[in-house]
C-alpha cells in the first residue's frame, strides 16, 4: 500500500471512529431518526416515497415499539435481486470474452458482505441504521479497524458485520421500487460501489487456492478443526503443520486465517518436493501451463517456484 | 384434475411428441437453423439484433463447426438475474406482508429448472434449440410425458432436461440486452410464464415435509442410499420401511420419489403413533395451529389425523 492510500486509510479510520463514538449513545435510542436527507444526499437520488428510504434503514430489533413499520428484509430482498442484474449487465458488455462461470465469481465478490459492508462504511451509511443490538457498534468499529489491512479485500479474513452489507442493498431496494429504474439505481451507486474488482484484481479464496495447489502437487491437505476447544483451525500438509487460524466468533474466519497462513508457509513443503523430484523430466510444458488465465496469483507463485510442471496441469 | 384439464394435457402431450417426431432427424444436423421470426412470434418481441437471439438457441455442444459464433451460456446468466428480479418486484408488490424467507422459496418455485422447462415445452421453444446433443430428444420427450402426470409441478419427482430450462433464461437475457428494459421483458414473458406459483399454490417439497412431520412427532426418519447398487432409495421410519424411490440417471429424484411415497404411507405410522398417545392431552391448542399458514398439506394431514396437538409446534 502507497503512502497516500495508508493516509487516506488512516483519515477514513479515524472519522468513522469517531463519527462511531459521537453516535455511539443515541444510535441505540429508540427515538434516535435517521436524518433521511443526509442519506440522500450520499447516494444523490431523492425519493418521492420516503418511506422507503425509512424502512431501508429500520432493523428489526428496532420495531418492537414502532409494531406498524417495516424492517428493511424486503427491501434487501429486492435490492439483492437488482444489484445482481446491475453487475451481469455491466461485466457482460465489459468482457464479451469470459465465460459465465467467471463472471458469476467477478458478479460474487463484488457483492458479497465484507464488499457492501466497505461500501456503507466508506459512505457512513452506518450512521443511518436504526436498531437495538448493543454489540453492533462494536462489530462495527473492529470491521472498521481491520479493513483498513486490506485495501481492496481480505478474501475472508476478516468478519463483515452482515447488517452493514444488508442496508446498502436494502437502499438500492428502495431506489428502485421508488423510481422503477435499473438505470437510476446504477447512476446512483455505480460510483458508490468502487472500487470495483474487476478481472485483473479478483482473487482466489485462500482456502480454494490452498487446496488447488496441493492437488496439482500431489500433497496431502488436511484442516484440523480445534474451534469449539481454543477457536483456532490448523492445517497440515503431509502430516506437517503448515498453518493456523483463530477467530472466536465465526469458524469459518478462523479456517480462512489458517488457509492464508499455510499459503505463506506452502513454499518450504514445496521446496521439498521439488527436491524430491529433481530427477524427474524437467518443465517441457512450463510455457504453456504459465499461460493459463484461470489462476494468476497461482500461476506466478508455481512459476517463481520452478516446479517440476510436468505434473501439474493447469488451464 | 378436472377433464377439461386432462384433454388439454393430452392434445399438448400429442402435439409435442409429434412435432418432436418431425423434427428429430433435422435438430442433430448442423446445418440446421431456427426460423428465428417464429421464436419472435412466440414470445411477441421483434429483436433490434437478431445475433442475440440466434446466441439464445445455441447450445455449446452445436459449436464445434461453428467456432465464431457464441453459446447461450452468457445470455442465460444474465436471463436468470433479470427473471430474479422481476419476480422479486412482482411479489414485493403482491405480497405486502410477506417476510422475506417465503418470498424466496415463491421465486424459487417460479424460476426452478423443472417450471422453465415446462415453459419451454409448453410454448414449444425448445424445437428451436441448435445442439448436437444425442440424448437430448429423448429427454425431451420423457419429459414431455411425465409432466402430464402433474398439472402444476412435480416438486422434484421428475427429472427436468435443464437445457429447456436454460433457454428460456437466455431468450429472456436476448430480449434484455437487445432493449435493455425488464419491463418490456416482463410484458413479453408473463403470459408464457403462466401458470405461475402463488403462496396458495406453492407445494413443500417432499423430502423437506416428511423430515418436518418426522421432527414434530419424534419420529425417527432415515434414508437408505441402494442407488449405486440399484438406483433406489428407502425411508425407514421408526426402523420400519415406509417409502421406496427408483431414478436411474439422479439419485436426488429417487431419494424425492422415496420421500413421496413415505408421505402417501406415513398416516400408518402416525396412526400407530397416535394410539400410543391416546391416554395424553387432547387437542387444546388444536383449532390455533390447525390456523398455520406455512404447511397447508401437513396441516391438512395432521387435523385429518386427529393427532395429539400438543406435541406440536407448527408455526
Amino acid at each position: 500500500m502507497g503512502a497516500q492510500a495508508e493516509e487516506y486509510q488512516t483519515l477514513l479510520m479515524n472519522e468513522v471512529l469517531s463519527s462511531e463514538a459521537e453516535k455511539s449513545t443515541t444510535l441505540t435510542d429508540e427515538e434516535a431518526q435517521p436524518n433521511l436527507e443526509e442519506v440522500e444526499k450520499i447516494i444523490g437520488y431523492s425519493f418521492n416515497n420516503k418511506v422507503l428510504l425509512k424502512e431501508a434503514f429500520t432493523h428489526s430489533s428496532f420495531l418492537s415499539t414502532e409494531r406498524s413499520a417495516s424492517s428493511y428484509e424486503r427491501l434487501e430482498y429486492v435490492g439483492d435481486a437488482v444489484l445482481n442484474l446491475l453487475f451481469s449487465r455491466e461485466q457482460y458488455n465489459l468482457y464479451p470474452d469470459l465465460p459465465p462461470g467467471r463472471l458469476t465469481r467477478l458478479r460474487a465478490a463484488n457483492v458479497d458482505t465484507e464488499k457492501l459492508a466497505r461500501v456503507a462504511i466508506k459512505h457512513g451509511l452506518h450512521r443511518y441504521l436504526r436498531h437495538k443490538k448493543p454489540l453492533l457498534e462494536e462489530q462495527i468499529r473492529e470491521f472498521t479497524r481491520a479493513i483498513s489491512h486490506y485495501p481492496l479485500h481480505s478474501n475472508g479474513l476478516i468478519d463483515a458485520p452482515k447488517n452493514l452489507a444488508d442496508i446498502v442493498e436494502s437502499t438500492i431496494g428502495a431506489v428502485f421500487m421508488d423510481c422503477n429504474s435499473i438505470d437510476t439505481v446504477w447512476e446512483a451507486f455505480k460510483d458508490l460501489l468502487e472500487p470495483i474488482i474487476n478481472p485483473a484484481t479478483i482473487k482466489t479464496h485462500p482456502v480454494t487456492q490452498l487446496y488447488e495447489i496441493c492437488q496439482k502437487n500431489n500433497l496431502k491437505l488436511r484442516f484440523v478443526d480445534l474451534w469449539e476447544e481454543s477457536h483456532t483451525v490448523e492445517v497440515f500438509i503431509n502430516n506437517e503443520i503448515v498453518g493456523r487460524g483463530s477467530y472466536s466468533l465465526k469458524k469459518e474466519v478462523a479456517q480462512n486465517r489458517a488457509a492464508k497462513d499455510a499459503l505463506d508457509n506452502i513454499w518450504k513443503v514445496l521446496g521439498e518436493e521439488k527436491e524430491n523430484a529433481q530427477d524427474q523430466d524437467q518443465d517441457q510444458d512450463q510455457e504453456a501451463n504459465c499461460q493459463s488465465e484461470e489462476l494468476p496469483e497461482m500461476k506466478i507463485l508455481m512459476c517463481s517456484l520452478q516446479l517440476s510442471w510436468n505434473r501439474l496441469d493447469l488451464d
